[in-house]
């Protein structure tokens, strides 16, 4: 135990007032052992409007904005730190991935009011919107921080067909003003995470501090052939779409692993063939090719592989391949060193030499946030690193100690115990 | 001009009345230039009751039997040759297809009996269910023949889940009994359709005569790995069901190229991946392999090819790949050279020098009736050689001289002129 440990003051949360908001929060939108939770659903707004009464019942000026992000404002005066995460989850999500990191802002901010020595620092809190990209990915943090145009929000349709606008409307939000954030305001931005992958279990690490959020590029590679009958066109008269994709993976597998960083990933996950019958050679098709690394200069080397493949290809086969863009480029953020020190201490202290440095490979509201503001990022262990799932669990002990960490850390930024 | 053509009493065929009939069963399901008549649909049953009618005025005893097959059977003793093809179409089929050798083979019947010097002879007609397997592939010629067991007919579905013994029902048949013909009276059977491919078209010949039917394997290829988020799973931790299908895929491409026969064709049209985002490795995939060729021992080597393309993945990724059946392999049929030659003969009287021998890359009922009894077919060039496509057509001319060849060569069969 080292000199600082013993601080007769010393920030402590609430474990069981944590857990028993974690439990609560599961129930909107509760279907086995997960949730399905997403944006703008009838349980996502029940869980707002929820979270919003604890935000203001924690002592905090509470509002929904009209892009359905709660806000918890403190009335403290001077340099603030905003924390949180997104309550939304996917269509069928896990009960931790966003919403832990709200219920933690929330017990950090509880705990700092109830704390003589801490009351007077400035917390604000926040549960994002749409995250997880029903709509727009980041929705919520992309609107706080100015950086969401008109025209996005206007046309953004989900899978099904169902326009952002419409959904705003059915959940009252139509004549709701979106707020921005005051940038001047903060010292920084703090979000915890379940990790989702299983680098800190395979470690038997219980704290991970994040570094970088992994920068994203997703390409849709078209193929366009010529449809023909399975049985009576000969393979020299074929265009076949399919053919040409199935070389153009192969390759891109073959290729990308010649020049991958030791952190880089891709995956080619989704496929169209039209009309996709075995009896009928596809004349279209199109592949999904994301790829992600903590490194811009990866990603661009990527991308001109990519294109490589496709001259190549363009030269041997009747079949015409595009490249376009599927999703706006995510740049690889770097989180703020001088603030990720305190979640090191902070981890340090609690959980000696059981802590690590990692890199976000999912993306996360701090990604967009870290553009505007120091950001940090803490991480729990993911059970068997699965997320996106109704499988998605954490152990308990990792739950508290996760939310311990990240009170003394925000003491610690304001310069206190 | 040969010796043989100048006989007085050739068979001639009514053109008007041809073209007429063609036009008319185009009426029933007609949609946009073609037409939608899947069997047991309220058009295709409609064109079956009409099909009836028209056989019982040609003088044949006409019926419609217990799996909709349109038969009508000469009243003449002796050896008979069959004639037909199937009345049903694609879910949105073109106006030919089989629609031409059920014309075709009333009309010839029509004027057979017309013709004082022919009418004793004996040709049956048949409009076949089913050919284009909204259930059963040949259903109509599987049963006729006796090769169509019980399980199959109570346990068959289309692509939207709707049972065989429910359309039966629907469509009025569930009290009908189901013929079998009686193969002994039988010389051969007798096909015309169109070609579906651009051969005949690109080699300026009006007739093509059937010297195969080309044998169909389909195989289903199922990768199992495991499914994870693409951002935090690193490469080397991978089961990607995707990649290892686009390595086989691709695979496949290079080898079943290096041991193909000059008239082999393969085919990887349909692909599932689960579940197929562009953000989630796929877990589970699944490939169709089909391939044709009309030598047995080809399909056989590709069979093979394909397991051995498994056995050297499995060794090297972490995915299970399974190959299963995907439908009932179908066999070569060699066409019967003792019929077919009075194909030529007639080809050779009506268009010297204008027709071709040429294998059917699509299978047909003549595949299965080949099993029964010698059988022949012929082709008139398709457009384009578009086919299973509202933009299906042939040529006027070409639709005439064709049902004319078909005439001559009957009559010739029979040892006449």
């Amino acid at each position: 135990m080292n000199a600082q440990n013993g601080h007769h003051n010393m920030l402590r949360i609430n474990a069981d007032r944590l857990l028993a908001d974690l439990d609560r929060l599961r129930c909107f939108g509760a279907q086995s052992t997960g949730v399905v939770r997403p944006a703008f659903s009838d349980a996502d707004m029940q869980a707002r409007y929820w979270l919003r009464e604890q935000f203001e019942q924690a002592g905090l000026r509470s509002l929904i904005d009209g892009l359905g992000n709660v806000l918890g404002f403190s009335r403290n005066p001077g340099k603030a730190i905003l924390m949180g995460s997104h309550a939304d989850s996917q269509s069928t999500g896990g009960w931790l991935d966003g919403a832990m990191g709200v219920i933690y802002a929330l017990e950090v901010a509880r705990c700092l009011s109830e704390s003589a020595a801490h009351r007077h620092l400035a917390v604000d809190i926040v549960a994002f919107q749409d995250e997880e990209s029903r709509f727009v990915g980041c929705l919520g943090s992309r609107s706080l921080t100015g950086s969401l145009d008109h025209p996005t929000v206007q046309n953004a349709v989900d899978k099904d067909g169902v326009r952002l606008v419409d959904a705003l409307n059915h959940a009252g939000l139509s004549g709701t003003p979106r707020e921005q954030l005051d940038l001047g305001r903060y010292l920084g931005f703090l979000e915890a995470h379940i990790e989702q992958g299983p680098t800190l279990e395979a470690h038997a690490m219980r704290i991970g501090v994040v570094t970088d959020i992994v920068g994203v590029r997703g390409l849709k590679v078209v193929f366009k052939g010529q449809q023909n009958h399975a049985g009576t066109t000969m393979m020299a008269l074929r265009r076949d779409a399919s053919t040409s994709l199935y070389e153009f993976a192969y390759r891109i597998n073959q290729c990308f692993a010649a020049h991958a960083a030791p952190r880089s990933v891709w995956t080619m996950g989704r496929v169209k063939l039209i009309p996709n019958a075995s009896s009928i050679i596809p004349g279209y098709a199109e592949l999904d090719l994301q790829f992600r690394d903590a490194d811009e200069a990866q990603l661009e080397r990527f991308a001109s592989l990519a294109h490589e493949v496709r001259e190549l290809m363009t030269q041997s086969s009747g079949v015409d391949i595009e490249i376009v863009e599927a999703r706006a480029p995510i740049k690889p953020s770097r989180m703020s060193e001088a603030l990720y020190q305190h979640l090191e201490q902070s981890a340090q202290e609690h959980v000696p030499d059981a802590w690590m440095h990692l890199p976000s490979g999912a993306f996360h509201d701090a990604g967009i946030m870290a553009a505007f503001m120091p950001s940090a990022m803490l991480f729990i262990p993911s059970i068997k690193g699965i997320s996106h799932d109704f499988a998605e669990d954490s152990h308990r002990d990792d739950l508290v100690l996760g939310c311990q960490v990240m009170a003394s850390a925000v003491a610690s930024m304001f310069g206190r115990q």
